[in-house]
């Protein structure tokens, strides 16, 4: 029997290619058509116009690399069977399949405290059920239990081609060339030690060129004060209808998915969560908030309003924490020039932390394999620049304003 | 005092410097923001995953090489005031200002029978007025007014700076290298003689290198047949809520601006249509597709299902019509597998005509300046690859099917 | 035992991965490594600066494309054995091994009348020997014996590596984007029927772009206008050498090996001239023009400065020949003010042919494998731009003057 | 009159344009048209067989981003006249006219002691004659004597145009993306203040980035180990030969311009060996290499015949010196080996520093300026991967041995 191949287009890499039964049945399913409707980049594009691109793209790219990963691998003679190749390939494709509306910047609020991947397991036995079985090696390499420790790192560790891919594709679609992390490199220099995925020696300086590019997005883009400030804003909006509900409101209600979300707030799975879960998207917020730019309550209209037509709160980053005397000042302002009341200025008023959560020593970790057969971990390694970039992580705090 | 700058990343050109109040002005009007809701290439990226860029970013594109394009000619020593040369750079950026949800998709669908660029000088106006009569310059460039031809050209002709972007801008976010122009040379190439826009001799294998790639984008992206038969099941989805709604059907109903043109059905334009027109964008249209997919309707909840997860009508493309035998027995064979009547299989198994709209000899042309004065028309150069490329546009028949 | 691997920066492909001890060997065999000391485009240089790029560079470019096109084979279940896989990668590495100093510009200028492929051939035996026969099955595709004729064609065909790899490599380091051709797709589309290299149905826009892309690197690098009055300069400094060793002299001595090719004057292979010849390169051809810069005879002194600080002759294309009478002005106005006769101005003066050898219909073909079993040659393919850019080969006449 | 405008391919920028007589006066000039016969990264094609590009290609690329500098200074309102402009522009072109063969590799070697600086400018002074003062300014610019020093820092500085150019097209044509610097950006982020050349504060990263880029392109590049083994066993070919001279041989004589550096030795400059200099390039030393492969001395013989083929010596890099035990015993094998004494033997096993030249903090520097009108140097700057990056020279010793 012939196989059957599809080419996809994909600006990042060129083509991506689709040959496997399974690997179709995966991405034509409504779960994973879904990831089309969810940015990948939640609210950036307000900063970072070409960065629209969607998770599903995301999905696609990081199984494009994990294609390239096993290809390089195999050809180093590391046993992998046709099944595990299939297996772990249907993993990354579905290893964020768990995400929400507005992904990161929404997570734990759509489901109270719920993290998307608790979703994603969930849903992916969903999916195997439906499947007849043929996800299961792809779910126990997700979750760890599969006995070849380097598959489930390939999709979640350090250098695994999650990461791989977000990086590359937000700095292409953002425009910010100082994410390029050099992907094919290190992929090239992959390999496989008593189980374990590692990079050769001679990869160090594109591990180093890996960590910084990395340190380079966090501060030019995930964690971007006006990205930041939407992304606050967006929150503020979801709290304010949270409230509004709570003390009985009604006019929240938009028609769609969403209402069974603020108002039964669910706060675990069950099968009626995912079910209306899978529905949801980032059309259903974006549509909230039109919707609200013309509720009565004062505070969510403008809030909406805002957001929509890119008026945003300033917002101001410093390595200390703002004082109560400042915030409370502030507030006060912002009272009087809206005519509310202080309780209400705190959704145009309000300060907390960015974190650039970066590499951890003590936690994960990324294994050079050197010539002469030793293995040291990165932070083990004489290299100065890799040593400041992956110390302790950095922290800003900010405060966002009305003026 | 100092002028204020500020440059935003682009994935494709790089860097987009702003730097005059007006153009500021622009960008900050709601107006404008609303293009940021408004998907540049409609459905196309459910073929190309990366083509989800905005029409705001196309209008920033085209607002970039447009500086470059003035540039280049006051190099070329070609008088161009300041005033003007803010007023073009204005008016490329609301050149499409008046397109609704899903662009050319639904172009004439949402206020019957008007074009999108009537419904731009509407709003051009409407904006001119807020800014203090700062845009009549531009609105008389835009509208082939004002007495320099070449400004209005750059704007709208064979070789305006509009479709210099779109195609490049398409071209990079499918990923369809083949789309490619060479939009630099081409600027290079850009003079004026007698007030009109010309190109130098040297720069006829940039045009002709410019038509290929458009013809190539058009059979590759812009009537993928793929694309086409979502598109077609977009309007048909449109179609089947408007005879609901005028058999009395309220469930069509979405809660959102939408309904305004659903149940009121302007055709034509007054101030209270343009300011409901200026809150529809993307987001309405979607939403209403995800309501209606759980539509008592069966053919509306049909489509609506098969188009939010991807399982689109089957298509073909021919160089001659249909038969009425074929088109027939096609809907019988739908009709009876999905259980409804033959009026309903409309919606399931129509045809119609895809045309490549390309250069036409008699309408628009491209003029180029030789070395020696003469001034000839593109489709008068000896060069059979143009030739071919311009002359009558091509008509390809599709028929959508169920199966 | 582990395999060894090395990878090479390619800044046009990324990575091109050596992993088989015979590949080591051909490339660290001094022949191959010969091919660093010979441009890939002659002069071309002296129009695009970045056109420096050597033989040895397209034939590891060739060989990794040669890696793409068999693994994207072997995934569509083609049989293809390892020693099979191996051979043709050496045979498209060792594919211009035959080349002389610069390349194409010189061909047939060093052993009189003598093509490069038969001299490379030679080369290949006499390195099969000191391979101890490892070569032979190379050697067999390489001259079309060995029994799978695709294997040939991959090598040497209208579509094969070779032609995929110099117009994509002399295109990105000329800066000419016209000529991408999107190697990628169309080695995606490559198949094999009946044992013959086809490109399926869904590629025939590609083909198309690549035949376009031909065209125009034809038209604006390979046959610029200025690059010809460069390299016909080149072969007038040769042939006024010649000339005058004919004549006595013996001041065209390089003290390099160029002397035996120039005083000796070999007219076919044999042991002494394959020594001599692969131990020639452009160093010896450009170090001689630098010494004749200050040879006592005007005319090849004179070429040679001019050569040398890039004051070219002017150069005129037209469709038809130049007339006698227009010639023969030209010499005398050189003769008079160079204070020549006019049989030296000839050196100054002098008319040809320029042809765009394109596909020929009757030649060499590329076959199209239609989803139906079908197989078309391209040439009767419905689409008017390839029948445009296949027909006939297109010639124009040049001529070279003084001023 | 009509400007006269000619562009120039790129394959790293797009286009460069040349659009003022002095500008086209210098590039036709013989002295810069020498600097195509010279390349820019010496032997480093040995290791990345794309970086043959030469220093014409850089000077061109440098004068673009001066022109890409100039611009964005003039928009940010820093008066420069049209005169200073094409001084400026000039200046650039002429920055490495005084590199002689195989630039930085054999710096001093050929004109003993003398710096490649110290011969521009003597050829800067030549050209001014010549053109009759027309580059006056452009000489005042370059030797830091103009008064408005910002012009001289555009050319020679931290972060002059001709480090920003040689970064990003060494990176481009070796295809190690590491290198890439993100030149467009830092050149929207130069400002002048007081004088001087500053970057706005908003462009920290950006220097953050060029700076970790030019650290990696040492470290993968200019450093490269072999590479250094190529570079090394050239100059010990030059040694071999002086020495040989010094010792009576006549038998080095290549017949050409490099004789007269070889038996002349000239230690100072003088019209002659200026005029002498100008006809020197790489095809020289080529030559040279080439015809000493089969010099009747054994050690030069073998040296070059290695460097041909790309035989080269292996090499280590330590961080510690070598013991003299080690290189003794290492001596003693290659004496052995090669049948030569251990003299002889020092041409095969040597020792040396590679150093790293970064940023100094007490030497030359970045100014940041920031928005509150406060300057600070970028080694005051609060970043800890800045300051890990420019302190102090990264030294690491070499030993070149046999086998």
């Amino acid at each position: 029997m012939k196989t059957t191949q599809k080419i996809i287009n994909d600006p990042v890499y060129g083509f991506i290619t689709i040959n496997h039964p399974l690997i179709f049945d995966i991405i034509n399913h409504p779960y994973f058509q879904r990831l089309r409707r969810i940015h990948q980049m939640a609210l950036a594009y307000l900063v970072y116009p070409g960065a629209v691109h969607t998770r599903l793209h995301h999905a696609l790219g990081a199984y494009h690399l994990m294609c390239n990963a096993i290809a390089e691998l195999k050809a180093k003679q590391i046993p992998i069977t046709e099944e595990e190749e299939v297996a772990v390939k249907a993993a990354i494709l579905l290893h964020d399949i768990g995400h929400g509306p507005f992904s990161h910047a929404l997570e734990k609020y759509i489901i109270n405290s719920v993290h998307h991947e608790t979703i994603g397991i969930a849903l992916m036995q969903m999916m195997n059920q439906e499947l007849d079985g043929r996800l299961q090696m792809a779910i126990d390499i997700f979750t760890g239990k599969y006995p070849k420790p380097f598959l489930h790192q390939l999709i979640s560790s350090q250098l695994d081609v999650d990461r791989m891919d977000y990086l590359t594709r937000d700095s292409f679609f953002t425009g910010v060339s100082e994410g390029v992390i050099g992907y094919d490199r290190i992929i090239k220099m992959l390999t496989v030690h008593q189980g374990e995925l590692m990079v050769e020696e001679k990869g160090i300086y594109s591990i180093e060129k890996f960590l910084i590019a990395r340190r380079q997005m966090y501060w030019q883009v995930y964690l971007h004060k006006t990205v930041l400030s939407a992304e606050k804003m967006l929150i503020h909006i979801l709290e304010r209808a949270r409230h509004l509900i709570d003390t009985g409101d009604t006019q929240c209600k938009t028609g769609g998915t969403l209402d069974f979300f603020l108002y039964e707030k669910p706060s675990k799975i069950s099968e009626e969560v995912l079910q209306q879960f899978c529905k949801l998207d980032d059309v259903d917020i974006s549509f909230a908030i039109k919707k609200w730019a013309s509720h009565p309550d004062f505070v969510l209209q403008t809030l909406c309003n805002k957001l929509l037509n890119r008026q945003l709160l300033k917002i101001k980053l410093d390595s200390k924490p703002f004082s109560n005397e400042f915030i409370e000042a502030q507030r006060k302002a912002a009272a009087q020039q809206l005519n509310i009341n202080e309780r209400q200025a705190v959704h145009f008023v309000f300060t907390g932390e960015a974190v650039n959560t970066m590499y951890k020593p003590n936690d994960e970790n990324i294994k050079i394999l050197f010539k002469n057969g030793e293995i040291r971990d990165i932070s083990g390694i004489d290299n100065p620049l890799i040593h400041q970039t992956i110390s302790s992580p950095i922290k800003k705090f900010y405060i966002c304003t009305l003026t």
